[in-house]
C-alpha cells in the first residue's frame, strides 16, 4: 500500500481545499516520505501530497484531481519568484516563499540582500529541497543559502534542528536596505530568519506619519524605530532586552540618527512611568510580541493589548498617530478592532482609523486558508 | 427644561462614545432643534451634542465633557478639508466630509470637479448648515452648491426633501477626473451624491492589474470599467439599467475607449450564459447592489454573493484576477471572506488575496463606530 487513504472524515476535511489532513484522518499512509496519491476509501484519487507518516499533519496537499511531481514544486518556486518580482518592492530583503499561500506547504524562503535565508518544517518537502535550491541559485545567483533549521516542528518530523549553510558564505551580520533606512540581520540568531520582513511596509507607511516626538514600544533591533526616527524630532526606544537595545542603537548610527535614546525596561512599567511624568508622542509604535500564542491564552492576551493600547492612547499629544500592531493569529481581526475600540473608551480619547493593514504584499494570504493571515496593524489618528 | 437627560440606559450608551444615542434613551429633550448640554439624571453635563426631539436620533453627541457651539462644527469641517489636502487625491472629485467620522453627524459632502454636493439628514446640523457653507465657499471657491435633499430621512428629522441649489449655479452633468480616466456625473440624479466615490481607490488599483478580456458585473455607468478598459483588449459591461449603460457608453466615449460592448442583462442570467458558451475573463469587477439592506436580508444575501462570485471565479482565466466588492453594511468582514472561500470552494479553484480594502481613505473610518465601515473589496488572483 503505498497511497495515502483518507477516512470519511478526512475526505471531508480535503474537500474544504484547506491543505492539511492530519494524521487521524487517514486510514493509511506510505511509511516514505515524499509525493504521494492521495485516496477515498474507494480508491479513487483525489490528488497528490506531500506526506510523511510521522508527522500529526501527515497530508500536506499540493494539487487537486492533476498528478503531482517535483515539476510542480519546481514550477511553484518560479511562480513565487515571479510574484515578488512582480511586486515592485523597494527594499533589498523580503519574503520569497511563502509556504501554503504559495502552494508550497511548510517551506519559507527569505532573501537578506545578497543571501537567501531558508526555514522548511516538512520532511517529505526536504526530499526535494536540493532541487529548489537549484532554481534559487540559477535565478537568483544568492552569495549564500542558510537553512534555519533549529525548530523544534523539524524535530517532530524526523529533521536535523542545526543551522546548516546549505550553499555559498553566510555571515553573521548582513547590511539590509528598506526603502530610506539600512539596518543590520544577523541571519542565524535574529528572530524568525533574522528579521521581522512581514512589517515591512507597515514600517516604511508609519515612516510617512512619523512626525515631533516618537516612541518605539517593543522595538528589538529597531525595527520601527528607525523608520520613526527619519521624520521624528526625538525618539524613544523601549525593549526589555538590552542586547535588542545595543543592536537598535547601531542601527540608529548606521543611518547617521543621533536623536534616539533607549531605554531598556518592561513596556507596561515604562509606560506608566511615562505618563505619571506627562509626557506627550506625536508617533508612537507599538509592536508586542504574540501574547496569544494559543487559543487558551486568548483572554489574557486581550487584557495585556489593551492595557498597553490604552497607555499609548493616553500618551498620545493632540492628532497625534498611533501603529498598533498585533502578530497573534489567535486574535482575530473583530477581536483587535474591539480591543483597540474597549481601550479607546477607557483612555476617553476618540480616534480616525487611517489604514487596517496585515502582512506585506510579499506574505500573502491564501483564501479558505486562515493561518496564511495572522498580522493586524491599524493606523489610528487621535481625533484631539 | 432645555437640556438632554439622558436615562441609566442612554448614560451607558453615552458612555461608550458612540455619537448616537436615541430617543427612547432619554428622560426628556429640549423642544428646540440646535446644540444643547447633555446631563445624566443627577444634573451632571456629560458633553453636548445636536438634539432634535423629533427624531429618532434625538442626540448626536459632538463633544465629551467640553462645551460645544457652532465654533466646533466650524473649526471640524477646517479639520475634515485639511484632512483631504494631506491625503494627495489624484483626482478632482472625492468626498470632503464624512459625517459621524469627521465628527460632523448626519453631514455628507462631496466634491465634483469645481462643484460641492450636500447630504445632511439632521436637523440640529441644518440650523448651522450656512455658517458651514460660508467656509467652504471660502476655503473651496466651488462654482456651485447643490443640497441633495430627496431623502426619506430628511422627512423624518422634518426637513424638506427638495434637491436645492445653495451656492452659484450647478450643471445638469460634470465632467470628472479620477487618475487617469474622465466620467460624467449627474448631481441631481446620480446614485448617492452623484457616483459611488468610495469605491475610488478600489477602482484604480484593480486598472493597475486590467490585462487581457475584461468583464465588469454591475457596471453602472462604467465606474470600474473605464479603469480596466485602459488595460484590457477587450471589455463587456454588464448591466441591468440600458439608461445605466447608456451612460458607460458616453464615458467609455469621452476616454476613448472603443472596444467595449455593453450587454443589458440581469447579471445571474448573463454569467450564467458565458459559462455556458465556455467563456473565460483575465479580470473581472463585481460590484453588486447591498443585498442585505437590512440584518434579517443577510442569509438571503449571502447566497446571492455565494452565487455571482462562484460564476465569476468559475470565468476566470487561469491566473486572472477577481475583484469582489460588497457595499452591504450587514455584511461583516468575515462574513465577506467566508462567502468567498465557500464560492471558491464550490468553484473548484484556489485563489490568493492580493488586497482587502474599504472605502478610499477620504471616507475614514472612526473606531468604534461601526457604520463608519460598510465596503469590503478583495482582489484574488486564481492559483491556476
Amino acid at each position: 500500500m503505498s497511497n495515502v487513504v483518507l477516512s470519511k472524515r478526512g475526505f471531508e476535511r480535503f474537500k474544504t481545499r484547506h491543505p492539511w489532513v492530519y494524521k487521524s484522518d487517514t486510514l493509511s499512509l506510505p511509511q516514505e516520505v515524499g509525493i504521494f496519491p492521495v485516496e477515498e476509501e474507494t480508491g479513487r484519487v483525489l490528488g497528490y501530497a506531500l506526506v510523511n507518516a510521522r508527522s500529526e499533519i501527515s497530508v500536506r496537499v499540493l494539487t487537486y484531481w492533476k498528478e503531482a511531481s517535483v515539476d510542480i514544486l519546481i514550477a511553484r518556486v518560479h511562480a513565487a519568484l515571479d510574484f515578488r518580482e512582480s511586486l515592485n518592492i523597494d527594499a533589498d530583503s523580503y519574503r520569497l516563499i511563502h509556504a501554503e499561500a504559495d502552494e508550497l506547504p511548510a517551506l519559507v524562503v527569505d532573501r537578506y540582500q545578497d543571501f537567501l535565508v531558508v526555514q522548511n518544517g516538512s520532511a517529505a518537502m526536504e526530499v526535494y529541497l536540493p532541487e529548489i535550491l537549484e532554481v534559487l541559485i540559477e535565478r537568483l545567483q544568492p552569495t549564500g543559502i542558510l537553512g534555519r533549521f533549529e525548530n523544534k516542528n523539524r524535530e517532530l518530523e524526523g529533521l536535523s534542528t542545526e543551522n546548516t549553510v546549505l550553499y555559498g558564505e553566510v555571515p553573521d551580520t548582513i547590511e539590509c536596505r528598506e526603502g530610506e533606512v539600512r539596518y543590520l540581520v544577523n541571519p542565524y540568531t535574529g528572530q524568525k530568519t533574522g528579521a521581522f520582513l512581514d512589517q515591512r511596509e507597515n514600517r516604511t507607511l508609519l515612516g510617512q506619519y512619523a512626525a515631533g516626538r516618537g516612541l518605539d514600544v517593543f522595538s528589538y533591533h529597531g525595527s520601527f524605530g528607525l523608520h520613526l526616527a527619519g521624520g521624528c524630532d526625538h525618539l524613544e526606544c523601549i525593549d526589555v532586552s538590552e542586547d535588542a537595545l545595543r543592536r537598535a542603537e547601531e542601527n540608529m548610527q548606521l543611518n547617521g540618527f543621533e536623536h534616539v535614546v533607549f531605554t531598556a525596561a518592561n513596556a507596561f512599567d515604562r509606560l506608566r512611568e511615562l505618563e505619571k511624568a506627562g509626557e506627550k508622542f506625536d508617533t508612537i509604535s507599538l509592536d508586542p510580541p504574540a501574547f496569544a500564542k494559543r487559543r487558551k491564552d486568548l483572554d489574557a492576551a486581550y487584557g495585556a493589548y489593551k492595557e498597553l493600547n490604552l497607555r499609548c492612547m493616553k500618551l498620545l499629544a493632540p492628532g497625534g498617530i498611533l501603529a498598533s500592531s498585533s502578530c497573534s493569529f489567535h486574535v482575530s481581526d473583530s477581536d483587535f478592532y474591539e480591543m483597540l475600540g474597549d481601550a479607546a473608551r477607557d483612555a476617553g480619547r476618540r480616534f480616525r482609523i487611517l489604514e487596517r493593514k496585515t502582512q506585506a504584499s510579499d506574505h500573502p494570504e491564501m483564501l479558505g486558508v486562515p493561518e496564511t493571515r495572522y498580522l493586524k496593524f491599524a493606523l489610528l489618528q487621535a481625533m484631539d
